[in-house]
């Protein structure tokens, strides 16, 4: 045992994995050694789902088989659905209403005992509780799920009850796979220390969901779409907007990472399909806004020092362009991280060991105990 | 960074804490420097919260205005009690209908952002959720909250709708003081890493949950009860009874621990309640049988080698005395540690660094991608 304090336990290495490998050093993302950019390209959300849970890139075949399991299982309980209409009632923030619906399948799932077929049952059900969450609090009804579209389009056309076109099918499918892991981040470390203890992957998810509505962790992207919305409000040049908030010492969100020192792999791909987005509509407004801050940060030197654009930096305006409400960005990269987390779960759990880590006792070695009739 | 993988993280210091300290070698445990004997026979569960959270026992007046806030902070909205009504309709397991309900408090509490208000009114409103789902499993209605009893008596009486007798409210504070921290065991690092994020205390107390919910954590001590129930089933001499179930090669649960070396001194200070209330009842056959496999396996010399009686040897049978269930002692474990999470939250939070190690990759390091009509 050393006595090295770990603080953040940056560095420590807790477990082996196959799942995926960020090279930080030349922006490189890989899963199960597949490059992120031919994954995304070439690869629906369902079959990257079947490389991290069952080790292979499907055959047409497996892929139909898996595809159709998934499908069956996206309708939520009416019970389910009326705590999920209660809380859009009460105003409760997304990712705090998306960890109570959640944690409340598993009354209706029973417990299987198996990670893989809990982890499907909830990879499936959590863009059902999402649209239902979100028409609800449009006051609409929610929007069965239609099992003859993929993960990404069902989720489209349940949130607005029309069936999306191609091009936002496909980068909504491309932002899942981009966001599915990511080695040990916060939330996955979370959903692997209570899945290490035995619990059910209901648990493990309902943890990660709360571990990424933390603000060091999700929501990066919704900061970005912020300071988008201010460089408009400002009615500056973009650039210029940069440059006095660096001036006033402002960290800009969307840039730099713990690991990339380089440009983040996953914005090169999103960037280009805002570009697509915007050619599709005709509204390039947050495209030249956010090529402006990248090429003034260029331009400027930071991008060289590692202070280069995340995957942040353009989910939010992609998003945004397909008319996707603010507060739902978090969620959404709950529900493509799921995956994440039921891979590690299932992948651990091969020789599972319950984490419990020390910490270094700082208070006194003894005290006195007084009463409390002579305190 | 060390390339040597800590497997559980075990030995790893993550954190420097005041709160509490476990010397396995002599069997001593104390919070910020108070033996827990002391401790668990001198002070109610409210100044061992006090303790917890503000860094000292109360004097009198301090625990007065402790206590009214806490006391005041236990009504849970009717939404709330109407979803647990709903998942004990459909028979969900206690420990995850507490992770529900307790992640669907925060929509009603709001957002304060200071994790002592917002772990105080979970940890006063844990009990009020456990009572109503137990009632509402029986089909009764839930009892409202008395604001003059004490924390440990008002869930009693909650539970029972009848006040306690004072024997039964001291020892089940007791239990309380008992389990209220006990370093980072995988429940309290979850709450931390999750808390890690800045994510609210709703979610830390939630994952906190669901990790003690797994089979590895919370739940021995309802493995002894119904390994008592077994021994009394089986007509054997609980004597005979241990030694046939060594010969078969059976864990003996409630016994061992990964820290403590000699009899965890938690277990001594129940054993003598045990007593107490087979004193007062006139039924002493779990005493007995308790007693007796200690000995057993005393006798055999293992509890010299380290499997000595930990907690969880009687704390389930001290429930039972009580008339609780049997599947509400780990959610009682989690209503009584709720107050070392919030803690350890709150003391991390001082200095607070994201929590995020890494796995070593061993998957392949790059792969060919097949598109799916090639596959």
């Amino acid at each position: 045992m050393s006595n090295e304090l770990k603080r953040g336990l940056e560095g420590v290495l807790v477990a082996e994995s196959d799942l995926s490998h960020v090279d930080g050093e030349v922006g490189k993302l890989v899963y199960r050694g597949y490059d992120i950019e031919e994954l995304a390209r070439g690869a629906s959300y369902e079959e990257v789902l079947h490389l991290l849970w069952h080790g292979s890139l499907p055959t047409r075949a497996e892929l139909e088989a898996f595809s159709d399991d998934l499908a069956a299982e996206r309708a939520v309980d009416d019970e389910v659905l009326s705590t999920v209409r209660t809380l859009a009632d009460a105003s409760e923030r997304p990712m705090a209403a998306l960890r109570t619906a959640v944690s409340m399948l598993s009354a209706y799932d029973g417990e299987s005992g198996d990670v893989l077929a809990e982890g499907a049952a909830i990879t499936a059900k959590v863009p059902t509780i999402l649209a239902a969450f979100e028409r609800a609090r449009q006051g609409e009804p929610p929007v069965a799920p239609d099992p003859d579209l993929s993960h990404a389009g069902n989720f489209l056309y349940m949130l607005t009850g029309t069936e999306p076109d191609d091009v936002s099918e496909e980068t909504f499918d491309m932002a899942l796979t981009l966001h599915a892991d990511h080695g040990l981040n916060a939330s996955t470390f979370t959903a692997l220390v209570i899945g290490s203890t035995m619990a059910d992957v209901y648990s493990g998810v309902t943890g990660g969901i709360g571990a990424l509505s933390g603000s060091l962790h999700g929501g990066a992207n919704q900061d970005v779409m912020e300071m988008l919305r201010e460089v408009d409000d400002s009615g500056k040049d973009p650039a210029e907007w940069a440059a006095d908030a660096r001036e006033e010492g402002r960290r800009i969100p969307g840039f730099g990472h713990r690991v990339y020192k380089v440009k983040d792999p996953r914005a090169n791909i999103l960037e280009e399909k805002l570009r697509d987005l915007a050619d599709a509509s005709g509204d390039r407004k947050w495209l030249e806004y956010t090529t402006a801050i990248e090429s003034y940060l260029t331009e400027e030197g930071l991008v060289e020092k590692g202070i280069a654009p995340n995957v942040d930096f353009y989910s939010g305006s992609v998003y945004d362009a397909m008319g996707i409400p603010m507060d739902l960005y978090t969620p959404i990269f709950a529900m493509s991280r799921v995956g994440g987390w039921v891979a590690h779960v299932h992948e651990y759990r091969e020789d599972n060991r319950l984490i419990r880590p020390r910490a270094r006792y700082t208070g006194p070695e003894t005290a006195e105990f007084v009463p409390l009739e002579d305190r």
